[in-house]
């Protein structure tokens, strides 16, 4: 038996108890006549004194200790057992460690080649650890969601056909005949629908995919997706699954009970937030001149109106509105404050605002909630916007009060058609439906059945309602440009499926290790992945890709 | 809303309900004046009367009603909704479909080519959907044993190095180095190992694998595997796991309570039984002859002695003895019987055996439980045991007194090496540390730390305590003949990762669709796959492999 006790569950209730542990040496400190190792596992770290100088015990060498659990003099609190130490009396050396390569408690940068060669070694950091068992938790706690809203699991082909998107595509040589080949599929889309076509009602699946695409700090060439689909449901329905799905997630993860999940479409948000990814946490958007010509100086009049708006889980005590006020002001921009007590705080540029207390009401009545802390107001001369929007983002997103401050927003409605280069392509993918089924002549002016979910500012997932009639699956081929023979090739069996009586359908797809991010507030997906690979898609621990070794 | 119940709720309780179903017409029978739909969904099957002729309604249409449930009044007692009927006041055709090209309440032979080819409506079968139901809940089951038993659930990459295992391999081009490839895992191992060193301490995972050969009954090219590791372990606690484990399915499935999982050596069961994957539901094996030598007329003294016993989960009555008897008699076999009630019931070949007292006391003594019903003693000439066990099995493999009976075996101490052809090779993979961790100088009597799991002769999975020494990990690679070119390009990373303080370490493999097998006495695991390959690896209803197709 290798240990009694793990290294993380020993306190004072232990005392006197005689126990076995195994682990790792985190620590080594040789006193006069007395040794102190930190025993470190999966579990945690323990204190043990050894009577004797252990000069041969290094870090990182594996060991077995056998001793009393004795009451320490000068608790640790920091840590479980920090009140207690094993005063050892044996001690085994199970496996002995050359000098690892990297500093397991240091946090490095994602593309550090030591990083990722030793990602094992690197697997006993702290917080790289934590994140995997967060992981794990929350694949469960998706898991159960879906059984309980009684979807079916069930398992979709990795070995699929090889479409004329190829460039996304990882491909895989068919050893049967020459020229042939399956590839790795993007998603599960077509497979889910025809899971729907056969009679299954409601599917869920947590599944790899792939594309062939070089990395960004959110995306990996192979990633994890919750994939769901359901018959005999429309749009709403969907919403509410979304809906009633992260407020399950905030309140199992974050105890948060109470969450007002925005729902709004497209063509509201790109109008107020120039971005159909807004961080609804503080809101900065444009606002129509309408409300202020009147009340602005003449010479700024063909300046733009920016809200920024502080929601009152900022603390007016804490937030350093003149860092805010300077980063504003650094461009040119002219700025107002109105607090919380709905009375003008600073009134920066006098010659520019007029009338104040006309100005007030407006503010009071068409922009400033009772859930609102500040609001600047913007005067922006039209050339630096998006920098003016990425300096408020930089500073704000590092505020500690957004820590737990979740805004979800599904956005709905979104066009059915991209237009580049002569060309239309799908905005979301060719198997949505028409926002209320119908096509109009105007192409460009075709809403889809499509809808974002995004929290915070990261998109997690898409969906639509799919397509569940022939000829309109057709017309949308024939509106993308694909060929008779492209269609037949590649979209035949798709097709032909959709004339045996195909259920109103709908579903998601959600990137797991986005929605970690998402509630975690983190960045790098890197940080959620036992074994990632680089920026040039490489495993830099196993040396892959290489080249096939002949004996 | 497309309905207010599915169609598989309704009951006596609901009567005078308004509803709205949805679903497909699964049957329809026009009358006189009115017509009868059985209309159909995910959750079952609802009658419907419509007080017209719908001629122009087929099969597989999708409709959707509304109408008034009324008691039935010639119930059918073979569904749940058999005592109700929907009087059908509205109804409305949501999708049309051509006639189906297969029959969906058909079974059909496995390669039927329009099975594989219109799976999506094959999915519609009864049989095939409940199939899908179960495997969605055993993975949920699996889950939750794991997850109570604190292990973490961790994703291994799916696009890893190729090595000279290459036949077996899917290859996946890198596509900016010509020449380089990843390959698709065909287990985890390496990986899972890496997790171990790197401090996690119980691992598990559901997860795809990939091997590259024909297909069989119980072969795919893509495959599901539960895998699991451990570290500070030893053989026994994971057998312990493993019982556990397989008792908790056998309880939450079957509720079976009481279950005897032996643990036996590869050594025994080879001797015994002749295979490495015996079902002892029965048992029929070669017993020594120094049991019965004195007793057995001289001219059959060269003859092998074999017993084959019925436990008394079958039923004396219903068993047909004479039909075992004439197979067992068809091959010159001479055979006696002992039954339940300890004595010989037929002596079917006087001149052979004598002294039947003798006999009847070392049946007793040495081979018949009292959990046994029937014992044939059976005297074959040596030259048809082969065709003698496989006709008993098939005969009593069909018997439904089978159908209830789990003797789950975990076989141990196989050997670690087999020759062939002037070279070694593993008997389970590389990595399988040899029994208590030593070598001896005969390779041949070399055993492992390894196991298997056999569920009623299925061979379920197979794992084993891993080598956690460099020295040891770097000998085992020389005896398997690999040049320190291979063992440089294609595990250094792995040979190096074991400086670093390895702890003990093991686990297991168990192939989802096998356990599934073995749990419901199934034979396919198509039958269990929703989109399966056929025997070349071909998907026939996406048609892949296929050619890459340029625009």
């Amino acid at each position: 038996m290798y240990r009694t006790h793990n290294c993380g569950e020993l306190n004072i209730k232990h005392c006197n108890y005689i126990v076995t542990l195994s682990g790792w040496v985190d620590s080594i400190r040789l006193m006069k006549n007395i040794t102190f190792i930190d025993i470190r596992d999966f579990y945690g770290i323990t204190q043990l004194l050894i009577p004797s100088i252990k000069k041969k015990i290094k870090k990182e060498y594996l060991i077995q200790i056998k001793g009393k659990v004795v009451k320490r003099k000068s608790p640790n609190y920091n840590i479980n057992t920090g009140n207690i130490e094993v005063y050892v009396n044996k001690l085994k050396i199970l496996n002995k460690s050359i000098k690892i390569p990297i500093d397991i408690k240091k946090e490095y940068s994602r593309n550090k080649v030591n990083l990722l060669k030793y990602r094992y070694l690197y697997l006993r950091n702290f917080n790289l650890k934590n994140n995997l068992i967060i992981k794990s938790k929350i694949l469960n706690l998706i898991r159960n969601f879906f059984i309980k809203n009684n979807f079916i699991e069930i398992e979709t082909p990795l070995l699929v056909k090889s479409t004329s998107e190829g460039a996304r595509n990882f491909i895989v040589p068919y050893r049967k005949k020459k020229g042939y080949y399956y590839s790795l599929p993007q998603s599960p889309q077509t497979f889910k629908q025809l899971l729907m076509i056969g009679g299954i009602d409601k599917y869920y699946q947590i599944v790899k995919c792939f594309r062939d695409e070089d990395i960004r700090k959110d995306r990996q060439p192979e990633f994890t997706q919750l994939d769901f689909e359901l018959s005999f449901i429309n749009r709403k329905n969907i919403f509410n699954i979304i809906i009633k799905f992260i407020k399950y997630l905030l309140y199992k993860i974050h105890n948060i009970k109470f969450i007002n999940i925005k729902i709004l479409s497209y063509k509201y948000i790109i109008k107020k937030y120039y971005t159909d990814k807004p961080d609804l946490r503080f809101k900065i958007y444009e606002i129509s001149k309408k409300y202020f010509k009147y009340y602005i100086n003449s010479n700024y009049l063909n300046y733009k109106i920016y809200s920024l708006i502080l929601p009152n889980y900022f603390n007016i005590i804490d937030i350093n509105k003149y860092v805010i006020i300077n980063l504003l002001k650094d461009q040119n921009n002219k700025v107002l404050i109105y607090n919380y007590k709905n009375s003008i705080t600073n009134r920066l540029d006098k010659k520019v605002f007029k009338n104040i207390n006309f100005i007030k009401n407006i503010i009071k009545k068409e922009f400033f909630s009772k859930k609102d802390l500040l609001l600047f107001l913007i005067l922006n001369d039209n050339k630096n916007y998006k920098k003016l929007i990425n300096k408020i983002n930089n500073f704000l997103l590092r505020s500690k009060y957004l820590n737990n401050i979740y805004i979800p927003i599904i956005i709905y409605k979104f066009p059915l058609f991209k237009y580049r280069k002569g060309k239309f392509y799908s905005y979301h993918h060719p198997f949505t439906n028409p926002y209320n089924g119908k096509l109009i002549n105007n192409i460009n002016k075709i809403f889809a059945d499509s809808y974002d979910l995004i929290i915070n500012g990261i998109e997690i997932g898409s969906g639509s309602i799919r397509i569940d009639n022939y000829n309109m699956q057709k017309k949308i081929f024939n509106i993308l440009g694909l060929s008779k023979n492209i269609i037949k090739k590649e979209f035949n069996y798709f097709l032909e499926s959709l004339k045996f009586g195909t259920p109103p359908h709908g579903g998601m797809g959600i990137g797991i290790d986005r929605l970690i991010l998402s509630l975690f507030n983190k960045k790098d997906i890197m940080d959620f992945i036992a074994f990632p690979k680089n920026y040039l898609n490489k495993d830099l621990m196993i040396k892959a890709p290489s080249k096939i070794i002949k004996i």
